[in-house]
């Protein structure tokens, strides 16, 4: 048998990421042993009655002592304070990583505490459903799906290099992209559709009586997608946004704008305009769906 | 052997739609025969090839002749020409019904045409795919989902049962609704989502070429639903939107509103209004999945 790749991993969280996280470090045996830490006692009784650590603490510092990786899985607006938390447990040569939505912030919100000698990989398996907490995680969701980590100039390459190991385990294609850029990309591609689904969805709770419960009945198509998006973590998302303000207000924006010259084409019955957006969109389809095929 | 519920079914339009009810007419021996009409030769002869009738004429006041069912599966801006073109072979006593997204301009294009003696019953079957063409059909399609109708206070009710029939047959549950209540239902549930995705599509479509191209390799969560969307069939959708214009640009107008409500709780960095949206939009799908088990 081989070595693992870790002695002691510390799971900072033991949400959908985490808990699927624990699962593949099981099934993966990457891991001699797995400790979780969660801020709540009720959360961390589940986690333990599903099995999911060896070691469990409300204390994050704890949990971290003696990890040679420490994943952070808190929404965002809990990074500083686990930052500080964790640093004075930290030895050299441990690998702190994270699996949040917004790098740029990551970056922002940890390295700071962080003392010498201790690796940052920030990192972003781009993986999920519309369900939470521990009991949500399951093993093969990462399977087949990008993960994105985003190394600083400065970070060490073995330590990244044992990050990558474990997140192709669980399946994933692992790429590098700066931070920056990532957040650009994720601001179009997931934080803006959930912008909108939240909106939608928002908008249709807010209509009169008669039609609300005709829009739940008839909820077909589309709409049911956009519900289930609007399903997902809501402190996990509010954070996202929060965090990700510049690039989201900026997609944002473009979106507007596409949206206002939409409706235009509309009022006006400029159907060649609408029509030749539809097929625009239609050709990305199969961009996407030929991009992933191949 | 029961009688069939119908003689001839003229299906005028052989898309997605038109298509999977082929599947279904034969599958229950719910007619004698099919005709098929279609507008492009090419079309016709896709039909013909895949067996889904048993006549096949460009020319629809032929297929129309002894059907005693009608149904109408053209985009909505064929519809006052094939109206027209129809109404001289109309038998007393004949069926015409129609499976477009928009009721009110379905009555109002087919309505005056009609000879007196022939019965409109207008419907729209709430089902598809992404996916267009007579190819693109199944008769499961239906199965499991809603079916519209909106007849008018002088529909026949003997007509209303027979498409009622029709429909149930295919799996469907049907109710029936008045018109513009219907436009108006429909433009929240399906074209506002429509629409959305159209744009939100577009929007990365322009985006610079380097942002692009990560955009569909990443294209994970949310935007991918959305470009699946996105990819439905162009012209229907441009019908949609120019026949059920005020609707949709009411609805427009409140989404609009509400996201520029969001955007400025993101620009001031108010959590908690996000937060508390989330949450609500979290619930609603909730009642739809326990609408939907009920």
């Amino acid at each position: 048998m081989s070595e693992p790749l870790f002695g002691r991993v510390a799971l900072l969280g033991i949400g959908l990421i985490g808990s699927s996280l624990a699962h593949v470090l099981r099934r993966d045996k990457l891991t001699r042993e797995i400790a979780v830490h969660t801020r709540r006692a009720e959360t961390l009784e589940t986690a333990r009655k599903l099995g999911l650590g060896d070691h469990y603490t409300l204390d994050p510092a704890e949990a971290v002592r003696g990890a040679d990786l420490v994943v952070v899985c808190v929404p965002h607006s809990a990074y500083a304070e686990i930052a500080a938390k964790i640093a004075p447990a930290l030895a050299a040569g441990t690998i702190v990583t994270d699996v949040g939505s917004v790098k740029g912030a990551a970056v922002r919100d940890l390295q700071p505490a962080l003392p010498p000698g201790v690796h940052l990989v920030p990192g972003h398996p781009v993986a999920g459903t519309e369900h939470s907490g521990p009991a949500a995680g399951f093993a093969e969701m990462f399977d087949g799906r990008w993960c994105i980590l985003t190394p600083l100039p400065e970070t060490d390459p073995a330590a990244l290099d044992r990050v990558t190991r474990m997140w192709r385990s669980a399946g994933m294609r692992v790429v590098t992209m700066d931070p920056a850029h990532h957040d650009m990309v994720l601001a179009i591609t997931s934080h803006l559709p959930h912008l909108i689904a939240y909106t939608i969805v928002g908008t249709a709770t807010d209509l009169e009586e008669t039609l609300k419960s005709e829009v739940i009945k008839f909820s077909a198509g589309g709409f049911r997608d956009f519900t289930r998006i609007a399903a997902s973590d809501p402190v996990m998302w509010r954070d996202v946004f929060l965090n990700n303000r510049d690039a989201v207000l900026e997609m944002l924006q473009r979106f507007t704008e596409d949206l206002t010259a939409l409706q235009r084409a509309i009022r006006w019955g400029e159907g060649d305009k609408l029509e030749e957006l539809f097929r625009r969109t239609r050709a990305i389809r199969r961009s996407i769906i030929e991009a992933n095929q191949a």
